[in-house]
């Protein structure tokens, strides 16, 4: 049995949040200066454990140990990249704890047949250009390497990422034996559950659209009541809708996001609205199902499909290691679908992935008041570590 | 009697009409060299009927008959700028029938007691600035003229108009007996009534507030529907509860043209909303309970008043002479409250002043499709000029 060392973890942690910190939260956006300097971190700490650390060709940095060409790879880690004004543990919890699983099984001795690799994806948050988790995208072949070298210009140049280097990182999936992540939770539904940690089962199947309401833009004073068609109403009543439908499936959300509004003044009838519309559930006919009843709901809207994610299940044997690590330890644990976009999500449709979800007492996401207990975390980079120890030493 | 010119009046409105003009509507912004331009063919064509063109201290143009010392000036007119992609009619119908009017009075040499004049005021629709009604405002002392030159910058500098000349504006009131403006319809209430002109009664209350609903902002997808406080969820109650309050009341219209939701994202819940409310009725105690039973719907939200106008009554005599001028030519015409800001609201409050409204098929304002038929705008002229007629021969 490997054991994780509280002070190096709180250690490595503090390093890294120190990174990036300001009033408004962490500001670690993808290819900028700050997540660089929280890259050479990375480098610097796994070097210092003996980890050699490669780029592969999108920009993601691999910590591998030294017996790195004897076949694929039992990786884990997440991104270091934040949201504008982010949390602390978003990304950078799965990194460290990453980063203290292999320091514990390296200290330890136990026996290897596979080499073991510490990953920290780039631009996992898509912040900056809508591209989110980008370097896995990569590493399946799913890039569109057209669209994001035009929305993103040069920004990839600061890694010396390249068209040509974009299109070779599909390679480096070959090295991959299988991918764990460890996330803070990004809602409470592990505090109501009084669960420590989540094992995810499922990725919410997803879908995007733009609706758009047509009406008549016209004078707000002199347009009598009975005279208008008003493009703001149908859209409220559309948002009320999403409400509803979400509401009425269990594990379904529905969320209008955004609405523009045009001509939108003051003095203005709205004569057309584009609204946002997301909707996820555990089952892709739950999503098309609430997809249906809105659209039947309003034949006078325009919807248009701008993406959808089919989901993805993630690996059993790897569920079932993590789910036996903590039952071991004594750590309260319970299934838990991802609603949300992640690299380990990605990459479940090509490799074995597993995540664990860590608690997170105020349930914020995305914004400095994001939060994890350290007993939680400790709890999670154990079971981590654990599971990854049996994996080493399996077929 | 004074006959008006079909060809005349048909010509000038051609000549207008034609500067500005481009596919999508008309565009003569003011402070801009086309709306200068529009003021040259003002110039010219008052010169050409021998009025003489002075300027104010705001900027507005008035072409005065050669006896303008002889006593306060009986007053025709409007304005010469529109809104961006405004329509032909608006401003530009009430400056060509003043100038029509003038020309057939100065034709039939009628007798008069009062010097007349054309006015061409500048910068009615405020669409550049946000200041409406500017010259009308200057002119009765009711300009804030720290504000306007603090948004306005530099532009009321292309007509020579400085602090120094806008404070000396409103002595130009002294100048105006009384005032008559024609003015498309912007709205279908004659169209309705099968009349061809409307006058104006009363310019109708106003409020505009801000209403700001606050939730939480969270991610779309992790965030559980149970655990979601959606601030665009009571601002879409909130934009249908105003068409309720507003249909509840006769005479009454109320309208949410803009929301600012934040963070805006397909990926957030919106965790504030700002909503414009714009609320008019025939009476102000209309317009207080229309607001009042929307504050009291909707407790959490804040509500700040951002403008209001008590409206105003249009001077019964000079409304009688057009009635009578209508009757006596046959011309159907009926009372017509006004919902919209004109200069003509702003002069009621301080001098004698009437509108004379033109029936619009289309019932649109402010866009290219704002329509008025040539016989209903020659009837308006007829009218105004038997008016202006009568009020120069009188005491």
């Amino acid at each position: 049995m490997s054991e994780v060392s509280r002070e190096r973890f709180v250690s490595w942690f503090g390093e890294l949040a120190a990174i990036g910190h300001s009033e408004g939260g962490w500001n670690r956006l993808a290819w900028s200066p700050l997540e660089a300097e929280a890259r050479a971190w990375f480098s610097r700490t796994a070097t210092s454990i003996g980890l050699e650390v490669q780029q592969d060709g999108a920009g993601s940095l691999w910590a591998v140990t030294d017996d790195a060409d004897r076949g694929p790879w039992v990786c884990t880690g997440s991104h270091l990249d934040t949201q504008p004004d982010g949390g602390a543990y978003d990304g950078a919890l799965g990194v460290v704890a990453a980063l203290e699983a292999a320091a514990s099984v390296l200290e330890s001795g136990a026996g290897r047949r596979h080499p073991l690799a510490v990953v920290a994806f780039v631009d996992e948050e898509g912040a900056r250009f809508r591209t989110p988790t980008f370097a896995s995208l990569a590493l399946t072949g799913r890039l569109n390497i057209d669209h994001v070298l035009e929305v993103m210009g040069d920004a990839p140049a600061i890694y010396g990422v390249t068209r040509d280097s974009l299109a070779q990182s599909r390679r480096q999936l070959d090295r991959v034996r299988c991918f764990y992540e460890v996330h803070v939770e990004q809602g409470r539904s592990l505090v109501d559950r009084e669960l420590a940690l989540g094992v995810a089962d499922v990725l919410a199947p997803r879908q995007r659209w733009r609706v758009e309401f047509a009406g008549e833009a016209n004078h707000a004073g002199t347009t009598a009541m009975l005279d208008r068609r008003d493009a703001l109403l149908d859209a409220a009543r559309f948002a009320l809708a999403v409400d509803e439908v979400a509401r009425a499936r269990p594990g379904a959300v529905g969320t209008v996001g955004r609405m523009e509004i045009s001509p939108g003044s003051t003095n203005s009838i709205p004569g057309h609205v584009a609204a946002s519309l997301d909707v996820r559930a555990l089952e892709l006919e739950t999503v098309d199902a609430m997809v249906e009843e809105l659209r039947a709901g309003f034949p006078g809207a325009a919807f248009g499909r701008e993406s959808h994610n089919e989901g993805a299940r993630f690996d059993d044997r790897l569920r079932a290691q993590l789910f036996a690590a903590a039952e071991a330890r004594g750590i309260p644990a319970g299934d838990l679908p991802s609603y949300a976009g992640h690299d380990a999500g990605i990459l479940a449709g090509k490799r074995p992935s597993a995540m664990v979800f860590v608690r997170n007492p105020t349930g914020a996401s995305h914004v400095a008041t994001e939060s994890a207990s350290e007993g939680d975390c400790l709890a999670a980079v154990q079971v981590l570590t654990d599971a990854v120890c049996g994996e080493l030493a399996g077929d």
